[in-house]
């Protein structure tokens, strides 16, 4: 089954179930006017969503219309809780090297995570404001939408929380995250709204593909129209969601309709021209793995951060080449006022 | 104005305005279902709520029900963004020395913020359920309310984005932060559900109490029945909340119904035997602080981190000794089922 919410009035938008194909879609008021609310009456709901969905497959659908990306908000526009894993090891060790930070001693036995704001989750076609000077990246991910989870779930039991799947392009502020890590309470500025994919999927649409707890299929990444990165985000992905949801739930309960996400899609390259897509190779998922590679490498980091006017699109394919989530296809803007610069004298106290 | 959320129905409960000695209360169902959906549309719906105040106050409401803080959820039970600032440094600095790390250069410049979890508000009497080994401590804190805040919003702007204030008990795991901040993404497992008074008030509630956006009364901690904390919280909060507000959004647009936390309330202390409420000294509002000057003046921490069955009240009084907010009144208990250990191999990837 998949599923999408329409920019129909209100900040949540209106449910709908989509044709496998992307082709068709049918609102659900009466089953459920938003995906939260779906989600918190999962039981009651899912039968009753995929009656609709199969009557789409099977061209019974009374009230169905053409399905169009653009008329998409995020799967869930404004979520309660946005938790980011790292489980491709490749990246989190490119990113630390990047930033002259070591990794942790325990980076492969316990998830990095941290949590990200989930007031503001951007659509599939967003623009997304980004000052130049904050070196603006994307980094391609999965997540999962999840059910109520107990606190303390174990991880042989939290993959059944896993209602749906959906893709993310993680925007990240380059030029912001060293201070603001150093400072030692994680991301703040330098994890704005991120954008996600038109459509959320339930695992059984994945097939034999959804396994273990990872999506063995290739992330597609095109920047400014060209292929930037085909990483299968199966074989690397060291934390399946299942052990992030176990780290996430270790001490509190998680509410439904919490997403998980799964860190950027990343594999180790031996080297930078193996590595390009043009040379036959899976390329990166974020610009900063590029540019690491390229300073290795090459001496030298050459590939520019987003700039104004820069598109990056994020896809899977499913077997048959055709599109799972829909994309995601971002260009990246100057914000219309310039940030105001921190670092004044706040306000004397009275 | 002051409103609650009855636990009536429903993941966010049931908005009511409350009067303002917190003796009686109505629904306000014709005005807007939940707190959520007031902020969603405050300018069609405060001045509503406006009058269903006031008829309580002139006792005219015709469906006004006795007040029971117990019946109440969290003002916002779950709510789509809680980042929390460090106004009062001198917790900032304390916390710091307790774990060994440096507080940043620019701590009088730029606020320290976290993105906390914001899934699951719990009420005022909620029980915390936290492993002792975990080192679970109270966390008295301010916090506002927000409408939507434009990204890059200057301070002077912020104060207007600010509906209702409330309290809230930030449970913090102090065994499990040190290791947490290392690994450089921030709090995540350390930082579990926290505790929000019964009421949220709109800035006018405060009277002249209200000024320069801080609050400038007294933050009342109690520990098993004794005072621990009694803290003047306007003084010593070096960033106001228009500059935190500034501060978190510089980079991204704000969502209406984000809450923002002040950080615990706290004071310089010269001495341990002169800050104890006791000697008429203004004490503590987390268990951390009292622990640290024990160890700084009296050689070792004696005062332990809250035990199963240990109870904190946290409440903030006006000129004529009547509750604002109402009380928070945690139990700390032990989780039914101890958390699985972390740190097993992860499943092996395909």
């Amino acid at each position: 089954m998949k599923l999408c919410s329409l920019d129909r009035g209100g900040r949540d938008g209106r449910l709908a179930v989509v044709s496998r194909d992307l082709t068709i879609c049918q609102t659900v008021d009466g089953i459920a006017p938003t995906l939260q609310s779906a989600l918190d009456e999962w039981a009651r709901c899912e039968p009753r969503l995929r009656e609709v969905a199969a009557a789409l497959e099977n061209a019974h659908a009374r009230h169905a219309e053409p399905f169009d990306p653009r008329s998409c908000l995020a799967p869930l526009p404004r979520a309660f809780q946005w938790a980011d894993g790292s489980s491709y090891l490749s990246h989190v060790r490119l990113a630390r090297q990047a930033r002259g930070a070591s990794a942790p001693d325990d980076l492969e036995t316990v998830p990095l995570m941290y949590q990200g704001g989930s007031d503001d989750l951007l659509p599939n076609h967003a623009e997304i404001a980004a000052d130049p000077a904050w070196g603006a990246d994307f980094e391609a991910e999965l997540a999962v939408i999840l059910d109520d989870v107990p606190a303390a779930i174990g991880e042989a039991d939290a993959a059944s929380r896993i209602h749906l799947l959906t893709l993310v392009n993680d925007v990240s502020l380059r030029a912001l995250v060293p201070a603001e890590l150093a400072r030692g309470f994680g991301f703040f500025q330098s994890k704005p709204a991120s954008s996600f994919a038109p459509v959320a999927v339930t695992p059984d649409e994945l097939g034999p593909a959804w396994q273990s707890c990872r999506v063995h299929l290739q992330m597609r990444v095109d920047l400014n129209g060209r292929p930037f990165g085909r990483v299968d985000a199966g074989p690397t992905m060291h934390f399946s969601f299942a052990r992030l949801i176990a780290h996430a739930a270790r001490t509190r309960r998680l509410a439904a309709g919490t997403i998980i996400g799964s860190g950027t899609v990343s594999a180790p390259q031996a080297d930078l021209a193996s590595s390009l897509v043009d040379n036959g190779g899976s390329g990166c998922c974020c610009l900063l793995e590029r540019r690491l590679l390229e300073t290795v490498h090459a001496g030298a980091a050459r590939t520019p951060l987003m700039r104004p006017g820069d598109q990056v699109r994020i896809e899977m394919l499913d077997g048959d080449g055709a599109s799972i989530f829909g994309a995601i296809d971002n260009r990246y803007v100057a914000p219309i006022e310039a940030s105001a610069q921190e670092g004044g004298a706040p306000h004397a106290p009275r």
